[in-house]
């Protein structure tokens, strides 16, 4: 259910609808648009009886959402969601490439790599902490000690950070450490970590897991908007199906779906999808072509000398050539990109 | 790498050998056997250098093992692992049917079900607490009101008990309140919540993931020994293939292949698979032939008001019908199953 | 739309009914039953205006059918098919076990196989003539002379044989070496290949592709149907998903599917499903399990020398023993198997 | 294997090595490149016994070719094929735009929809005579009566013409009629269909199935090219994974893929992928920036008329603007894109 409030509706006969929501034992979700506020109304199991909110003063019309996604749907919220991490904004003009190693090994490795990627037009570092491994016995990464090194990365080249957050228990301290928190394929209905995330203040970045249909992908958005954060971008990094020459398989017809029916930024991580160096950059060009808010590529100053996933990093030169290609291409899809420093 | 004792190795040489495995920095894991002791090696992320071990007093041989899986494997272990749950014994020569209510919805619905389903046969009670679903405005489970009604069906029936853990925050309460643990499907690869479980001194019911690789599968169970938890029982519930008639396609053949390379207990769940009620007494019939050592089904006072999975579940009287069936299969592929009460 | 005759129509009543149908441009599949004879309508595209048919005398009931599947519906006809070859009846109580070389290879390997599966129970014969290969220089059969093979084989054993039917031009003589036509997974949707075997007087065998939906299967079998040729037997070969064990994944929730909506005997292949001959055996008992009226298993009296699917063959002993075992689980369902010779 | 004959080899010398490998029992397929000439080897069940072929006059190398692919790869032949049909040249750097009606209904829309792609820039005209559909119900194609529509679309517009053959029996009627056949998605394996075809002197349009592997696509191409027909354009449509927003899920990581390991060129048919009008236009600008050769797009005068796919039919109106966003994109990835007339 959405209430839409009149044009000119005073924020006290908002708050009166919004108290008249909660006697019905609902949640309400003021969404202020540019010429109008709305009301998201959540909690129902069944339909809602609206007459009591009908006749409030202020409001213009109740629209019944038959989705089960609500907050994350354009009905709710017609306007693109813009994230703002300082300067960077996903999901406005800009298509935002977020670069880096998959792990932090290391200050040196890490330092090497935030400038290249920098230097090439990386609007945001990438660095996984901590690392969900299919094995036991991998590289699980460096923890506390890789927040302090992508802490000194981001000092040293003014990037905002993201990394990923494996479980409640570190997820402040991530949060804490970088600018948005990475909520991973595998964790995408780890509902716990998803009520956490989303009571939290920081960003998320999450990933579409490799079995996840549209719906799941936005109910598990809808986690984390449900419990107050709105700054939630999605990314698309390749499902599962029967391919036996990538990873995965990336579904970029996704990517236009998405941003039709939610107004949260979308972005893609072809390095992930192919699991091999050689087609992120063909990917990636698609990505944006196909409408991509931005993108999370790796970068690895030595791929061959890497901890995890290696075979998939390009190296700084690779990088720089696939920016300067997609600064080429964004223009042709009305979309911005960095210039190179 | 396997260190293989001889048959009249001492307890005092098979420290000695840990000792030295201890000393390459590497981890020992001494897995008693009939006839002889041998020892798994993990922690090492290359290849080991096994000349210090060849030499040691009963010492009998050294194996290399090139699958990521080892505590797992058959080469580690070949005997069947049996888990033991009071006096029901999963991975024995009965056939273990696990049954009750997807969710518990209040005390008097899982009596009723826990009785009904011990009439008929059931060797074990399921019944959920805390619900992992898509939506988070969906019935979310009754916590720990629910670990409560479960101990009171367990008192009244006898019924050693299985529910869910979703998370590390709530994992030791469920641990205190059940005889298994299940870690769900959408938590196969939350290695954080895996590596707890290890630790836990209760047996775990390990869900495979609807697009989780034999593989993968295998080394999330050896997440689990490699922290010293060895009652582990793997569960087959459906992956996520092209199906439009189930919720999700039944892969049977994975239970022979298990039986193969892994010493584990494996159960089939065909009431997630297929979603609906008239194809569950079908597949558990086949899942049976083809050589699970336990079921896993939802079975319902009154499927039709249940507050989750209603459409699969199984009235008392169909779950009777289909622990009828099953006594009858059940010989002919050299297994037993409970009579009825 | 299906017309309901009375159940004391005349034939010359059934014929106006007949008459009346085609006379609204559209063609009638009268299909006799014990009880009353029901007319199936198919040919139109939309809604049919029914006025004209409810008034005809002996007209009991007209009933819409919004499935696209029509005379494979149990809605159109309610008893099991029965396909009858000689004297083997696949869909009625006995379990038929299809068995032989993937390819006829000589006269010497092919009258071995089918002795050795005749004297284990078997009660068809099956061996390619014409093999569809992924690889244009691979052995893709001996054609003709394996059809005189097969021939010579029927004569010695008494076995009725199955072969497939490549395409069109050789379907015909294929068609009249052998009791029954496969039609292979590959050609499920070769349309042109479906309408000629539909006009044919051979029972045909009918092999789901690897990424074939239900409807889709269904819809072939229609095609076969709709042109009169009403002995049509359904297989399930393994779809394609992400499996990585075994060469495609069986999907045995299809076989009792199928049984509720069609009333065509419905058959498994395990040995194409699995690519590997120790899945064969438990898959086999598996698909009896979940309902099969037969099986259709690959096996070769010197596996590890076949021409073709070697690796998935079993030996004529291992297929005694798979006999035996089915022989004690048949029962155990309901259903009979042949007696060994 | 493939024989690589020294720069200066005369005709006769290269004549002489196909002889020697005739003489093995093998068979010659001497491709010409700007150099010097490579002889590839087919017909090899297991390696090949060179001695003899090494020692002949005028041959510089011995490449053993270990993938089963031989004629379609860039081991065979590093240079791109362009297909040429007229003036039109696929492969080349021109992306070239097929486009036109799923099914010619008529003369009328066929006329428009013809008229109407060329005015926006398509270079080819695409129509359907014979039509695959899953119901045997639905319309089939006007058949002979389409390809005289074509013919007439052709001389009025200038526009080179494909459509599909759907049996061997009408194969040459339609490649007498057209510019280039298109084998059909269900039809990748009909390898009877493919020999035909291969031996035909028209340009082939083959598309990928719905699960078909990367392996098996280029194996389908190579029983044409192994037919002597080197005029091979490649077309992916779609494949089936789990999607349940498009009808299928586009795969354009396949796109750069075939383009390393084959020479042949590679388009992409994003309205089949899509089954839906609006995700037409970003997956055609994806499928370019990953690098394909081509698009094939279905554009109907009145989409909501069209007798099939009508859903995922552009009008002439988006088709215009598929195109001018195109022209944008094509330089960006250093490839053109021809003028609007």
């Amino acid at each position: 259910m959405l209430v839409v409030m009149k044009n000119d509706a005073t924020p006290d006969e908002i708050e009166r609808a919004c108290s008249a929501i909660r006697a019905l034992g609902l949640v309400p979700h003021p969404i202020p648009g540019d010429t109008r506020t709305a009301i998201g109304v959540t909690g129902n199991r069944g339909a809602i009886d609206a007459t009591a909110l009908a006749g409030l003063p202020a409001v213009l019309e109740l629209i019944p959402v038959t989705k089960p996604y609500k907050l994350t749907s354009r009905e709710m919220k017609s306007a693109d969601t813009v994230v703002r991490i300082g300067s960077v904004e996903i999901g406005g003009p800009e298509v935002i490439v977020i670069a880096g190693p998959c792990s932090v090994e290391g200050a040196e490795q890490t330092l090497a790599a935030a400038h290249a990627v920098k230097r090439a037009g990386a609007r945001m570092l990438r660095g996984g902490a901590f690392k969900p491994r299919t094995s036991p016995y991998a590289f699980q990464g460096l923890g506390g000690a890789a927040l302090d090194i992508l802490a000194r990365a981001r000092a040293e080249t003014g990037l905002p950070v993201v990394s990923e957050a494996v479980d409640t228990d570190r997820f402040d301290d991530v949060a804490a450490a970088v600018d948005v928190v990475q909520i991973g394929a595998r964790n995408m209905q780890n509902y716990s970590l998803l009520r956490h995330a989303g009571r939290a203040r920081r960003p998320v970045l999450l990933k579409r897991w490799m079995s996840g249909t549209l719906e799941e992908f936005l109910m598990a958005a809808e986690y984390l908007l449900s419990e107050g954060n709105r700054d939630v971008i999605l990314c698309e990094r390749g499902i599962r199906a029967f391919s036996d020459y990538s990873r995965y398989t990336l579904d970029l017809s996704i990517v236009p779906e998405l941003k039709r029916i939610t107004h949260l930024p979308v972005i893609v991580d072809p390095s992930h999808a192919a699991g091999r160096r050689d087609l992120v950059l063909p990917l990636a060009r698609a990505a944006v072509a196909a409408g991509a808010d931005g993108l999370l590529i790796e970068v690895h100053p030595e791929p061959d000398r890497a901890l995890s996933d290696g075979p998939q990093s390009l190296s700084p030169a690779m990088f720089a050539e696939l920016m300067d290609e997609l600064r080429v291409l964004a223009p042709a899809v009305r979309r911005e990109i960095a210039t190179a420093a």
